[in-house]
């Protein structure tokens, strides 16, 4: 397996020129796409559009070159957008490739995918343990496309599913079946939850003991240290993307993680960079931050409402959601290292780490 | 001269209560304090109440230890707030002291404040060249009155004054005189700008025919390195605090400053604070952010919409003004240095430094 | 009894000149000043200071009138602002003065009010039948002070009373006691809905034993036809401020209510009007609109996310909340028939109407 | 001609099933399109994709249809969105087509609509009296296409054309010609109040002489009582829509149109609808709102801050834009009148009518 990763910036929702210019130069051949993730100049909230249209333009590019309609693109490759550049971020998509191994594998560990689906989650199982079992199913699937071995190596799952719509919450009610939660926007939490615990128990990070011990989106001391998990109403069936490393990929990248205290843990973004192999400088130079391809971190208020001791104003903050200010503050802090703002920053941590943390991964360049 | 310098986190824009600890305990004279500067949890616009109500909230408690009225304690007493702690931002108040030296001063430069005002700036004369000389002349002042010489040991000074109002506009149109611009808003550029010009000129960084060519709010290449001004509807006089550094002070603390070339510049943070004697390590020790008195910062959108190379989306947002945008990303990457989000960040830099550009101060225990 | 009504527009949060002008008039004597209903230009949200800002503002000022503190002003009459002025609301203050009866009642029911506080709600009590029933046996009280004898001469009952506050949370867990939930947030919905389900128990409008019967928060199809309640984390016991009609009192206003079906109901606005003694024309006159003393109204977004079979977008918006978008419309509504934007509109209704609609009562000279 | 409208509502801005179902139905042909007007659910400001989105969508399911493609479905079709539905605004689209008389015209006068385009507009035009008078020849084009002879029987005319973007200042730069303004986002008053005046001159509301005298965006008093106008960066050209009534038409409509005296002028509403031949009842019958096929409005916030004589605080809102306070209060009257929230109702009103004042045009079935 031999991944690459190209990372573009995007002037709107819709500006899908950046992969034009590498499809027309040849850099990138559209057939070897199989994911493309990014953040959207949105609000991130439940009225936040720019991920659908994102989508829609990158699907109709795809659909021209490949001679495919937007619903099969859909179909093939794996999209996962981000709403909310606030502060410094900056809209942008990283696209991967995947191609057969260039050559004979050195032995060195580098950059590996895979990617797997669950079955369709019926609403009666959105956010419960079955929903959990049919993830955990998948990651171990992913895992092993992914040619991967051991927990140690794996870096980063992104996972996304379906949450409790009212049409699905009516459905189950007319086939006689309970659901998590009758809330649709409650239903997140659980659903998210759901999904991290299957990656913790898919990857063996719990046992199964553990996993049945666990009440859903509330026992969050239970968590995967490596899952990102988003649910959206429009699916049905959960995506899994699993990145990590191993012996038989040729990608000349790498990949680590670490878990971020709080959203100005510096030394946190510093010991992931580290994990893949790129020790920063105090001041970091510029060989050292050209190496860095990609970076994908979890944003979220602290629940105390503090951060080293002093109060902020995420939590009661009216005008402006606290993923929002987390996400500004996470991204800026990032950036002042690595001298770059397109990175991925999202919201919800549910299982994905201990209240309040938040799981960071990069891709560094060999 | 001996100031001292304490801050006091706020539950509340009305939150007096860290600084009635400090007077219970003998820790702060009131008789003492000069200046109060801080951040409020508002939204920094012209519907920002917070500011109002924190002086107002100071003003009654130090009227009742001083036995004076509200009215007295705020021409005794300058209040600096700044609205707006977007993103780990605390809301917080530093509260100076100023008393007679202690013991004989030992020669080292140490912390040294000076505090002026002007005569009343009539509508005509704001955001013109009378504003920026009757700004001059009382930086002069609070020059001599710090026992500070030289430019070099200046590092801060924050000036606040008049912006046009409706109500000055139709009086200029009475008397048969004209204003700056006739728009309310418009002025605060004028104002802001003919004030860092002023302090520009009274410390000499420009020389009084560079002064006279500089065209206000146009010709921004002309600034001083450490102005920070800001302009109010309810000021008619400027009101001048100057810090920096006099071998006549025994303050226990030293100043210093810096340039921010954009919002995620670590490096200038880290020269603003070597500047006032600490040199932070790659990872801050405790011992290291434990010396960090205070920093007050400019936080500004970049003029091309792009921090090195990459777009942002910070002034095309409809929903958040740029302004909060970049107080959340500046804030988060100098508290990712000093361990401490009780900072004081506001926004607007006309004639402060170059476009794009932003200062920053920071006061270090010795 | 003899109530008189004053309204006052306010140019800021503090400006109290308004009723200034009217005290140094001699038309309000602030000895007579029972309560203040007002509008503030805040965000409504849970960092919407102006409430507080106004409170402090107008103490002060009546406080020097009175020769007394400001907390004791704050015991002796009742402060109800809500903030949020969208769209065309104005800010803006009720003052309602009572004074003995001014000669014989002619019979007619005429304006009277009566004021009556709970005693402390113990953290354990918030938001259940305990809250409830002190608020029923104060309504009582409440309705006694304002010589009206029937429940069809009460038409505005407004409740402040206690939440749940992290703190309160605490101390009932120190004493081993449980509350009605561990969400402060979510408390103000049980504390509500329970000061609304016992004005519908103080004034005759439900048994006892469908008080007995009913959930709080749960079975919304009980409710108080004339209730307005808010909740508030700085309150520890409940105010009442009872209005209606009495053939004792002397007022130169009547009192009405009715129920609006939705946030364009224009017909709902005319039969509270109608109830208090005015027929509005088609087009109102100035004479018709000038007899409007005041206006209080609840707004609330319909739970289904639709009016009158077209959907809005007030519940999935995330950047302004949706009890602002229900504001800026019913405000816009009463205002097109009322030529007065200065009007008391706020949110949340649980157990004050059926699901979705929302009261109004109204003030009209007589 | 033979006009026909249709409305339908939008789950999304991509929703497209309303105009499927008519498609299927059989009750539109989608080869007599000929525009879309309607409300998405951004925030309409400079970062609202919604209309970008809206429009791909429909494109793309019109370019299935009619087997063409997206880019030729654009210019076969007019599209304008306005975003932002605040308060009870509903998302919708009103669909335009126009066929052949049906029958022989009966002499009343119904509803007709012309549609032209003007030249490209060079970056150096853009906001100028050539702008303008490249609008006035395409409006005279469209009255003459719409069959309509005079002025008094021309109610809407709405007109999309370009601003200055940062890329037609430095083209314009390069070729050494000067633009209106050097602001990309201050183009957008130039822009609207050039085509503005065009529509005047077009119609014959101002004479060309009073053309001349004009001075754009400052002549405020001189103005279009029928005009529409707004700006995008997306756009080259001019489009007019033209809507009228004609004794040459068949359509089962008839247009009228009325200025409102401020946001809450529920009597100017009731006009509109009278001059389109509706007279409504003090309560609006169903039979009565079920004649109303479309309302086109604009909203302003008053440019003294006051409606009659209370003070509003759309202008001093730093969370929420003016316009949408002025939409959500605009909005929620005219639905309060009309029983449907899905209006479009859009705002800026440069020349377009007295400054505060806003047009209003309704299409009512006859």
């Amino acid at each position: 397996m031999h991944i690459n990763v190209h990372k573009v910036d995007m002037a709107s929702p819709s500006d899908v020129s950046g992969l034009v210019a590498l499809i027309d130069a040849g850099t990138v051949d559209p057939a070897t796409i199989i994911a493309l993730i990014g953040k959207t100049e949105g609000n991130g909230g439940a009225n936040d559009f720019t991920r659908g249209f994102a989508t829609l333009s990158y699907q109709l590019l795809l659909a021209k070159h490949l001679k495919l309609t937007p619903d099969e693109i859909g179909k093939r490759i794996a999209f996962v957008w981000s709403g909310g550049t606030e502060g410094v971020l900056s809209p942008h998509a990283t696209i991967l490739t995947k191609t057969e191994a260039q050559g004979t594998p050195d032995g060195a560990k580098r950059l590996a995918m895979g990617i797997a689906l669950t079955d369709t989650i019926p609403p009666e199982d959105v956010g419960t343990k079955k929903h959990a079992s049919a993830v955990a199913d998948a990651v171990r699937r992913a895992m092993s496309e992914a040619g991967i071995n051991g927990l140690n190596d794996v870096h980063y799952v992104q996972v996304k599913g379906p949450l409790l719509t009212p049409a699905g919450i009516a459905d189950a009610d007319k086939r006689g079946v309970t659901t998590a939660t009758r809330d649709p926007n409650g239903s997140k939490v659980f659903a998210r939850g759901a999904m991290a615990l299957g990656v913790a128990l898919g990857l063996g990070e719990i046992t199964q003991a553990a996993f049945d011990a666990t009440r859903i989106a509330a026992d969050l001391d239970v968590y995967s240290a490596v899952a990102a998990t988003s649910a959206g109403g429009e699916l049905t069936s959960c995506e899994i993307l699993l990145f990590g490393n191993s012996s038989k990929a040729t990608s000349p990248f790498r990949m680590g993680h670490a878990v971020l205290a709080d959203a100005i843990d510096a030394s946190g973004v510093r010991r992931a960079l580290a994990s893949a192999g790129l020790t920063l400088s105090a001041e970091p130079t510029k060989d050292e931050t050209s190496r860095i391809a990609a970076i994908f971190a979890k944003a979220e208020a602290s629940p105390t409402g503090k951060i080293r001791g002093h109060r902020n104003t995420m939590l009661s903050d009216a005008d402006i959601n606290y993923e929002r200010h987390a996400r500004a503050a996470l991204g800026a802090v990032i950036a002042s290292l690595t001298s770059d703002t397109a990175i991925f920053v999202s919201g919800g941590t549910e299982h994905q780490c201990p209240p309040g943390e938040a799981p960071i991964a990069a891709i560094v360049r060999i």
